[in-house]
């Protein structure tokens, strides 16, 4: 049951171990079938060197509850990947992560502006940072508002035109299609926050991409009109 | 005799190693029996390489001394770990390496503020920098001394609650339940050291988290309503 | 037909990877046969681990038309190769990458300056960087145009001196008597790039190495006086 | 004939790509036969993964010649090795790298500062930077002067407390009691270096280690009354 779901989902879940972006249990990985409503996430606090494909647990989308009996408790994240599914219907696949230089920006509360074509690529304009949660919000139910602060940084823009999220003083979470490329724009963000952090280091006056390149760059990949790649 | 705890001890020093945070013979980890008031802890000097688990050093806690006829010469920091044993009750396993952020701020002389929350799934508030070892104390018994300053630094505060220091001038030293956590922790160290100075980098006005997420994110990891992980 | 040429371009687009100069599909590496006027260039947006060296496109130098019948899409950076193999006869290879710090360069819109014997080793005086590519130029041909401005950085210039160049707001193109000898100038490019920024940081007043040393180590190099290496 | 020496000069030139130090053929390693008067060094421009030990230079101190018919060209710097010898008789091995931290501060122009005791267990005192070789010096002998301008630096201190110099707008020589020491004190040369660098962005006011504590670590490491390691 969901054989494939799971797999795909555990893959990418090691693939987060092997581009360098977690270390021990840290971040997470889900995707989704639409058609049945069903999460796969990562089993929470579990070692990615122990874990199985079985181990990855199903949510069910609706209600939020685990789906079969003896699951092992998912992500402690859960409710953030729930929340942005339900708010964003084109997403396939979330991850997150506190890769370091994406983190220092969420720490650093601030919007990473593209600064050159390697964000122009992956991410149309800034990858926006979200405020804190607040108190009251951390109190009631902080994984789910979590999800609703990064809903919220997104009101007017196409989550899928800007995969990418970084929570104030938290980390990133990025999407995608599926699960893969959710991990890809993972791997995209952390470079493109470490190149933008040098950027500044070499020029503290230093110009966002102009406009015209941005829109070129992003359009040569994603839309009707992109050529990059095979047919 | 011990065999356990000094296979324990072995791989966890190996685990330095693996973890990037060592190296040559750089570093040192040791591990506590309560019951026993003994302490194994790596040889000085001896290359991670060519170590095997028989040369961990067994140490009587009560007068320091190797247990063990012809046993090899205990890490010269020995002092600074007996000495935590005794200061903090709760430690089962000690760390100490010069991980390159970490001992950077040691070095700058400050303490490392919790700016997010990686910082403050493992440390609760910032992770404290001694004081210098003044030159009487220096002269006195440098090793022991340095244990002495660590032990001021947590005047009021729970060690377990931040179970990491920077020795200034000098680098960390991180302890925990036993050997493998205080490895475990010297990692973290490690990552939040990093992304703190990153952080500031990118903002040099960045603030700290607000100590409502810093109490939700402990509590998530520690104490009787953790809900982090497995059961 | 051409299947040296193939090799060495795949062989080249590969030693990218092992080099960490690029991630994912990122990058490309050229060669070219200029007896026959035929390019050799890796397919847009094909994993590196996926590739054979038979799926290397080969290209028309003079109407940029792939040659052979069924062959994948080069890479969208074709247009930029052709226009420096035609504007500079003495390039054999070239190589287009993301590396981090050469890209942060070219996103803070500077020239890397000469500061020491490891550029001056490599590149003759400082690695230009070229204006934006205007709106007009963009919308026209913009990878073409893209070669242009790199022609115009130039001006005046020995292309063999200085096998390097930064696209202002993309990244780094270099280039040599072969391919291979184009990725190690990448690799050169993106050490010489980091060692600038750090040597600034340390000290933002820091010179420029003097003349005579930059010439000395070029020329110990490079040319009919050269004394590094074998006969 | 030196086969022994040959070998160890090879090792340790293998160990300069393990550490991390070099990449393609930068960088060399000679140890010394004082007995015989006889060098043992890389040859120029021949890559790592090539060279056998074999190939490894055999060069009469007093005349600078190579010994064996049919010899390779000895590394372009073997004229500083030879100066160095000639003015260190304490020296039995000699590494110059290119290594990224370290060729920053040479860069820079600055003496890397005592600021910890990572510094301090390896190094007494700063790590002196050179003045540039001049004009006229660069024309008559440039390799050979480079060793004098070291020489110069050294006056009044002892290169074997302090084995390390950074030549100013090139990069670092280590030393030490034969070759497998002298890319030791090279690789901890580079962590140091690279951790004063972030010490400075952490806090632009931080201070050197007092003076009894870098005699305290040099001393527990160096000399009489070390007590670090084994006997």
């Amino acid at each position: 049951m969901f054989e494939q779901l799971k797999k795909d989902v555990f893959a990418a879940n090691l693939e987060l171990v092997r581009r360098g972006l977690v270390i021990y249990t840290w971040g997470n990985v889900s995707g989704i079938d639409r058609d049945k409503g069903v999460v796969a996430i990562k089993p929470s606090g579990v070692s990615y060197d122990d874990m199985t494909w079985e181990q990855i647990v199903l949510i069910d989308l609706e209600d939020g509850k685990t789906i079969e009996e003896g699951a092992l408790n998912p992500s402690s994240d859960t409710p953030t990947h729930l929340y942005l599914y339900r708010a964003f219907p084109a997403l396939g696949g979330i991850t997150h992560t506190h890769s370091t230089y994406a983190t220092a920006w969420a720490q650093a509360g601030k919007d990473i502006p593209c600064m050159g074509t390697t964000h122009a690529d992956g991410f149309r304009g800034c990858v926006p940072c979200t405020r804190y949660v607040d108190p009251e919000e951390t109190e009631r139910a902080y994984e789910a508002e979590t999800g609703k602060v990064i809903a919220e940084a997104f009101k007017g823009r196409d989550p899928m035109h800007t995969p990418a999220v970084l929570v104030r003083g938290h980390g990133p979470f990025t999407w995608g299609k599926d699960a893969a490329k959710s991990v890809y724009n993972a791997a995209v963000l952390e470079e493109t926050a470490k190149m933008a952090l040098l950027t500044y280091r070499i020029n503290p006056e230093a110009i966002e991409l102009p406009h015209w390149i941005q829109d070129k760059h992003f359009l040569r990949k994603h839309g009707p009109n992109a050529y990059y790649g095979q047919k």
